[in-house]
């Protein structure tokens, strides 16, 4: 059963944005892109899998980290052409920086402040792979 | 000061897609995009103010429904390419089909299931305007 596939709206590219939250704290984590192949894994495999636009391949998140997204529930929007996934944040890290959100910095006074604190350095999540996932 | 419109990676098109959540429930209600002027007079004018790329022009949320979203918090991701809105939803309905958020429906046995109520029919919603914004 593929249809449910079938009814998404991937842009010029085959690709279509996926927001992760976590699904408790509700806090918004990341936006990243998948393909077809990416999201048909992401489902079989109960864990976010993303198309990595800078290194055109997937990116199977955590692979190098470890900071794993298990998959709880998969949303589409109205116009099918945004995705939603709701994840258990493993190692409650989801950004390369170390925080848990990407969205770390704020507007104010004309700047983009840093709010969020680094829970891990990047040096000791990556010491065994590249620091780039 | 607009220093920190020019640390945003726009798109080829211009463009960086903006994520809206409820600042107090966290419900991620929807995502739309927006070029520089829309991000600066969402700003200026504490309302998410979007770049329509249907109808090629700005989109000043909740223009034709009420349903304005009044800004509380701007955010920006760690690559400088996605926007996080904390926003205040008026009526408590971001989609156009008259439910709280977009993401309504949920992937589950193969298919896409709608899990949301209708808060409000959109002829309702729209009784003086046109059904899409």
């Amino acid at each position: 059963m593929t249809d449910w596939l079938d009814h998404i709206r991937w842009n010029q590219d085959g690709l279509i944005p996926a927001i992760a939250q976590d699904w408790q704290s509700g806090r918004v984590l990341m936006l990243a892109w998948m393909n077809r192949e990416a999201l048909a894994l992401t489902l079989a495999e109960n864990r976010a899998i993303y198309w990595s636009r800078s290194r055109g391949k997937l990116w199977r998140k955590g692979e190098e980290s470890g900071h794993v997204q298990k998959l709880h529930e998969l949303r589409l929007d109205c116009d099918a052409d945004v995705l939603l996934l709701l994840v258990e944040q493993i190692g409650g890290i989801a950004c390369h920086s170390g925080r848990e959100s990407c969205f770390y910095r704020v507007q104010k006074d004309g700047q983009w402040q840093i709010t969020d604190p680094v829970l891990k350095p990047a040096e000791a999540i990556y010491q065994q792979g590249h620091p780039h996932e």
